[in-house]
């Protein structure tokens, strides 16, 4: 393969990978990206796609019609499943052949349970639109269940659901459910009293959100207790059984029958981070992440970048950059720049973090400043629909979400996918 | 089982079920409903979540939700696996035993393939949400293909499409098709233009759409015709293989290679019907309905109703009423009133019959007056907007709609399901 067919590959359409393309577009630099799948999935709404309050549409934009406009763009619904390194190629499941001046690696990461894979049939994570709607089916199938359900044991068992993981995406888990048992299902059953279920969230260390400041980590837990979850601090799960979840914590250990376990509580890299390490000869840290340096490429190999999740990138500091989508977006831009000649090192501008529980209140910590309650979540709100990619979306989640608020009403609670269909 | 608890029991959540519900309810007629899922489908509008225009939770509302506000409403999902008449009693997957004093079967129909079910495999239906889904993906997923496919035959064979049967959902099908090749994607591909993909419509009978007047069929096919879609009509299909359809017509024999089949062309009444027809003695016509009087129940079982597609019933003149959605939703209002005590026979009063092609046209047929085009789509995106049942659904349609319409976008082009989550 000649030089002239070389372009820019990025691997992966998330929040690295589209930002990166958007940026090389504006340099009219051209690129090829590549993903598994056809759409650009929007992480941060995920948990509202499993409590249903918004449906997979409305949180994913069609790749091609995000890059659309973009000139010199090239995308292909393919996985990557070899990587010549001497070659500065990529080997395609359809079995075409890539070559590429630079290599963005941008393939993210999925739910991972800290080496005890038994733990993952009686869980579900959620880092995936499939794991999304399976979550939806465990939820309010067990409410449905429990309609049925003549013995009272049994019903409080259908009835107790565990979060496990205090990271943004366990409050938030934790606080729709919540909501969702007090409010929205309130007059659905004849059987029970909704308002009855438990909600538990279990964290390991000794306050909730802990990558926030302290005050913020108290208004989150309080606002879970208005929402009746029962918050665990300094709790480890021990065991996830059918039916059972086991905890230990500085009082011992305690077992809790609980139909429904959701988790929150750890990612790890994706699959294809071993590729690329094996291929250049890579350092991982023990999340399985590709250590990179202060450009973002990997060590000897000044073409190859890894961004987001899977990257294993510092600060000046020397402190590891969270899992968050701003960190991904200016990696994305930042190696674009790269490739087009910047000499600077790549630099994190932290703009904030923030976590929404229930209904209408979050907490957010913009650094200049600190919020919690309502105020939290109008800014949460505004974030959240002004960065959906895809005009529709914007305007699709604010009728829905505008359509719960103010009726309680969740818009997509349809179980699918069980029973099959026949 | 004393006769206090005895109720009218309703199987099936479709339109059938859920007006005989809402009339039950007006009477302060108690009532339990049983439904496998836990939402109503808006069947109508299926045809655009297989090609993308809207989500899965835009056409479907959760049962619970629609008879919320209905006194002496009861809901169970759950799925009747036995029928004891003598009992008057019906037995449930999860074990419960319902006692009615009326029973209303309202179950539907599913796709049938007369008796070549080898064919499934090739070829997709559309009756539920998951074949909606499985239809956009095969969608979709031939268009991704074609952009990696190196040679120029395997690629028009990935870029031909042939929709079988011409009745309303076959023409919506190959109408959308056509509409998504021609505009929705034309940007989107570099290896192709996806306006030379062949869409292919078969109907094995002289017009298209033949329960309509012979104009609008006419009209109809003109419309189509303009989208380029290719109409092939008294051909019948004789074969299904892997990316090959047979065809067979005064002309002999055909075979076309094409990647994607889509099936409009029959439904079959749903297993349950068995079931209810060995309970009950009931005869069965040719596709499996359950033949009915002119009240609409079993013949020497006065207080056992069949309603919507299920049923086989007749007209004052003999003539099969159609599986229409306004057919089961009347009938399960005159259920209801014959529960309450009418003396009268069941009379369908027909409103007209509806067919929409690509983004702006229709065929429409009110019976005093005849209508196509745009006039004709503007009737039936109002029908089908008002009769949506739950509020919600109603505005996000109108939303992707309006905005669909002035960008000929497609707001759910997402394949999920396939690769795996992993």
């Amino acid at each position: 393969m000649t030089d002239q067919h070389r372009t820019v590959v990025i691997v992966g359409g998330g929040f690295g990978g589209l930002y990166a393309a958007k940026a090389l577009a504006s340099f009219k630099i051209p690129f090829t990206l590549v993903d598994r799948r056809n759409f650009h999935l929007f992480q941060p709404l995920l948990y509202q796609v499993a409590t249903g309050s918004l449906s997979p549409g409305d949180i994913t934009a069609p790749i091609r019609s995000v890059v659309h406009g973009f000139s010199g763009a090239h995308v292909l619904q393919d996985e990557v499943i070899d990587v010549r390194a001497a070659a500065r190629e990529v080997v395609l499941q359809s079995g075409a052949v890539l070559a590429y001046t630079h290599l963005i690696v941008a393939t993210g990461s999925r739910t991972s349970y800290f080496g005890h894979d038994e733990w993952k049939e009686q869980s579900c994570g959620l880092k995936s639109i499939e794991e999304a709607l399976t979550m939806r089916q465990r939820i309010l199938g067990a409410f449905e269940r429990a309609e049925k359900e003549t013995d009272a044991t049994q019903r409080d068992k259908l009835l107790t659901f565990v979060v496990v993981g205090g990271g943004p995406t366990g409050v938030e888990l934790a606080g729709a459910v919540g909501e969702m048992s007090r409010s929205t299902l309130k007059h659905d059953f004849r059987n029970f009293d909704p308002a009855r279920a438990r909600v538990i969230l279990i964290e390991a260390v000794e306050r909730l959100l802990p990558t926030f400041p302290p005050a913020l980590s108290h208004s989150a837990r309080r606002a879970l207790e208005e929402l009746g979850v029962e918050v665990r601090l300094e709790t480890r799960v021990t065991g996830i059984e059918r039916g059972r979840i086991t905890l230990a914590s500085a009082r011992g250990e305690e077992s809790i029958e609980a139909e429904t376990v959701l988790w929150g509580a750890g990612v790890t890299s994706s699959p294809f981070g071993e590729k690329i390490a094996t291929a250049f000869g890579a350092e991982r840290d023990r999340g399985g992440r590709i250590v990179v340096g202060a450009d973002l490429s990997i060590s000897g190999h000044p073409d190859v970048f890894v961004i987001g999740d899977l990257a294993h990138a510092t600060d000046a500091t020397g402190r590891l950059m969270p899992g968050l989508a701003p960190v991904a977006i200016q990696q994305g831009q930042y190696v674009a720049r790269r490739i087009r000649g910047t000499a600077r090192p790549f630099r994190y501008r932290n703009k904030g973090e923030l976590a929404v529980i229930g209904r209408n209140r979050a907490v957010c910590d913009l650094g200049w400043i600190r919020l919690s309650g309502f105020p939290a979540w109008v800014i949460w709100a505004f974030v959240h629909i002004m960065n959906l990619i895809g005009f529709d979306n914007k305007l699709l989640v604010m009728v829905q979400w505008g359509f719960n608020y103010v009726t309680r009403k969740r818009g997509a609670r349809l179980i699918t996918f069980e029973p099959g269909p026949d």
